[in-house]
């Protein structure tokens, strides 16, 4: 159980990191929706290791390919499974991690849980997993057109972009390693994570994300709203430890006459609000504004120091650091957030079809 | 759709502020668990309106009738009912609700989604609607045990509490009316919030949860993470709009080596970590730690000004204020909060229950 | 778990038979359908005990209030709760029933399963459970205008009636007490039905339904096939034994040449086929012909026999006649299956609707 | 949607017949059970074509490879990903399938609920998916030890096997290549089966499944009783069109006094039943008898010979016969139903265990 999300957009995924392989069941995307390999492909790509100095070395050539669910270019409304093989087979020596716990990992947890592991690279625990769920977003982003899903590093640590929100686009994003469309504080923080990696530590931050042109309209009350099912997807991303919505934390601090969006007729006859600390969401549904999300990301638990610990007894002992680490893995997390919410989006959208009538 | 929570634990809620009546089915709890009328009585009387000139002065005489699922104060198995009747019946005026867009309410998502909407009191929008999870998490608090939840007030706009948070008790929590264990700062809170209401404006805030005694290995990966599903049900609390687990936004500023929570052995001989930056979930499953959140609450969309709005028909009017109207909601939410941890933890305590060989 | 049915039209059940009361949640029940309290009372009416001699003779004044989802007399989308107090309260003695297990009922099965069970009156195993149902169903029903749906006492012990199934009208099944539209058939019934209640006997038989003008496309292959799920809901009808759609068991013994539903090209230009050996069900999906099906009802558990047993330590013993008994359920069956029906069609419509590209 | 099936024990199959390959996902499946490859591989035998003269002569040389979930030999409580790669590839002329409808095959119900279809072998709709579900049900085999899944067939035509169904062991079944335990019946059946070959007809039968030492309190009142999930589960599998569980249809013409399972105590202290008309089920949940079924398959839909038909665009036309055929899918169909009856089980434990208090 735990590894489906979605109720009528359903992904599934499975896979350990060495195993023999990862992948992810797609069911329930609607019939003849064009689809390529390279369009699933090409967001893998994006969450690569390896792209750059910054993120890690490890080199994961992954290459998916579509077992079913496609035929002659079209979805056939079955279900999409997609396989991505594992390369780095386990070679290593993974001795001391069967014994040894490493702090703020999933192996003590895991061990609690199933009272078994697979220990190499973390098994089902590795962000490897997240192939799936990028692999999945791809087909939904397919399924929601024309909306779009922009996500971006906002923060490593305290340094922060500055950028207009609703202005970013995906050029913007890309044009950094550290995927931050502000080249200021892209180059910044790029310095400060080429410090972190020297000095074998590593860093937090915030991915923000926005979804623009989503309908009004999305969004289940009273506990599937649109809202709650984005911040359950995000959490669900490994490393991630809070979420914000439009205002966030930050809007606690306002009183209700600044805080409320005021609505207003638009140009275009639509109705609009003249601010968005909803986030596009308002009693868990779109409201037709664009949908704004803050996701922090702790420091990568994974350092290159030596950490006290326990083993499997309970005995005290010392995790030697070993192997290469991502001292930073925000900007790997950027597609892994836009895929998750559009999940979210898709899953949604399928959900007030059954409205009309 | 969307209106049952859990997987396991199953909790269906139903009911218009203005209708018959509000409720709950709970489906899934084990059978031959005591439990009684008051029980769940006392749980709900903590959320009503009423109890002090803190909150809105709406009466609202809520009884629960269980009305299924326990015989001679046991658990059947079977699915458990309760029934709240709607005494405030719709003796008031709603026709200009029914006309113009209350900002950043429900009001035009709702008419966007269904194209229809009960009106009167906000409908199934209403806060009412969370008596149902609270009457649940009642008895799923009865299963949980010896698991202690403790929620609490911890910030109203820019004053906050200063409290341990391993020490806070319920009776800390219920001391005052606001529901801070911190009593300089709940006179500071109270006195603000009596100001936002003569000023005919409302306040946001805080609150704060702690789960004691979780035992390790609830939480299912890789979507249904513990924590993914403590946001989900965060979220689906009217007026939320951020959360955090353990260093939460805090923690994207630390580094991994200050981070990372070190294992040890307790004298007890439990494995044990120093800190408590994950808030007591690592991988999405419990380690044994404490399980600490925090939740933000937007302030209260209802103020008592004139406020710009449109109509039905996008054309452009004022909303001008009337009835009551609770200029900070934080207090009530107190019980919610508790109740929807409740929910979630004992429908992961039923999940891990079929992981025994 | 397991009183919940369908995946987007879904109806959660609850209430004991000698408990506050019965009823249901409908969640999923698309906006803006009109819905009056005796379009379900109508329904409910039909399935009552004590309507004549032929059934039992308890007195069952039940009466639906609906708790919500509905305002104006136009379904809201929001849930739909009803309610139906039990008036045959706990008066009787049923201590006897405490300690023997009745045969063939589900009083030992639900010790082993809960440890626990509602003795009075069956509890949750009682037909009354299924009021529920017929409520759901009534609202299914309107959803799904303008497919019919009508059943019909096919077979009583070895007396079949011989009508053409495309052809019989709830006018004809409603004409006799035993439902079954072949006059002449049913007149027998009767009189087999009265003396097996002279001699404290009861009997089985058959229902029949025929869903018209289904539209082709319903049915969610592989698992969720429209008849994999027909099937399901007639198996959860209590007493039920068996199951057919289309030619069924008899189809067994045909060949492939004579049991092939051959298509053509109707004169109003749309496909049909010349047999309807499928049903009106073809890899899962409907076809468009009408769906006709036959559930198997065992003959009644309760006699008026005295009959050897055992009781709660297993002790052997003898289970004494008493009360009243229903010596044939299938008339007052006629109305369950047919919401059944309704119930498993509304929500493949409702799956349906996410197809529309 | 629609290609999961069970609730804890989880199960989603994918794959089409002649695209790259065929699968399922076991979701749920609980940790350190011991599982190797050759368990699944001897099940998938089992179903494969080119057994025997008796059924289909393509050649599936279908291996399995695990590829998550299993390390060194143990589950791991993940995700359990199972994929038989496609060999017979594209290379017939299915173009004449492409526009005209095949008679009881799902062709036209197909593009009715998609307005697409993988056309070559059936795509979906073909028996080819259920090698997903006889790989999974190998692994609930493991989970459900010391329980014993028996099926065989039972009839062919009008031809019956006598056997003491009690008796019946995997053994018997597999003696003869027409899987029915009677060996007069059996070369009655071959005989039959090699005549419809010859005449490019085909035949339909019965399969008779029996599960022995199912424990009592499985199944989930009142919707997901365990007879109602049979029920689907069968129905689920092509060219199923009956159902019966203990006395079926034969029941209806029996009488109370004669159909009630009498209880008793059994040498060892258990509480048995003298006869077994339930089948194992009473109320929706085991009662620790042997669970019996019966299930209709009709005659196979593909025959040598021409049929009339219409084409897409309604068009009158004739399908000529081609390629191979199995003129009774009886035989292969064994393991199939016995895997659905083992992923019922499979997933009624798990539910069950989280009764326990």
């Amino acid at each position: 159980m735990g590894n489906t999300f979605g109720h009528l957009f359903r992904v599934t995924t499975f896979g350990e990191s060495h195993g023999p392989g990862l992948g992810v069941v797609v069911d329930g995307c609607p019939p003849k929706i064009p689809l390529a390999t390279d369009e699933i492909q090409r967001e893998l790509d994006r969450r690569r290791p390896g792209q750059s100095a910054l993120v890690s070395q490890r080199r994961e050539d992954d290459q998916v390919e579509i077992l079913s669910g496609v035929d002659a270019g079209l979805t056939l409304g079955t279900p999409i499974a997609m396989l991505v093989r594992n390369r780095d087979a386990r070679g290593r020596d993974y001795s001391e991690l069967e014994t040894k716990y490493r702090p703020s990992h999933a192996d003590y947890t895991y061990d609690a849980k199933f009272g078994i592991r697979a220990v190499a690279g973390g098994g089902r625990a590795s962000a490897r997993e997240t192939l799936g769920r990028v692999a999945a977003g791809a087909i939904a982003r397919k399924l929601l057109a024309p909306v779009e899903i922009v996500a971006w590093v906002d923060e490593v640590g305290d340094i922060a972009a500055k950028v207009d929100p609703d202005l970013v686009s995906l050029a913007d994003v890309e044009a950094t390693p550290v995927r931050c469309p502000d080249p200021g504080a892209a180059a910044a923080m790029i310095e400060r994570i080429e410090a972190a990696r020297k000095a074998g530590d590593s860093l937090g931050g915030v991915v923000r994300a926005v979804a623009h042109r989503v309908p009004p309209g999305l969004g289940e009350p009273v506990f599937d709203k649109l809202d709650a099912d984005l911040a359950k997807a995000m959490l669900s991303i490994p490393a991630v430890k809070g979420f914000e919505i439009g205002s966030g934390f930050a809007g606690t601090k306002m009183t209700g006459s600044t805080h409320n969006d005021l609505f207003y007729r638009a140009p275009d006859g639509r109705i609009r609000t003249r601010t968005n600390y909803s986030g596009g969401v308002q009693g868990g549904i779109s409201n037709g504004e664009a949908i704004t999300l803050r996701i922090a990301f702790k420091p990568t638990a994974t350092i290159m120091r030596p950490q006290p610990t326990v083993d499997k007894d309970g005995n005290e002992t010392v995790l030697e650091p070993r192997g290469r680490h991502d001292p930073c893995v925000l900007p790997r997390a950027v597609p892994i957030v836009e895929a998750m919410v559009a999940l979210v989006l898709a899953d949604h959208t399928l959900r007030q079809r059954t409205r009309a009538v």
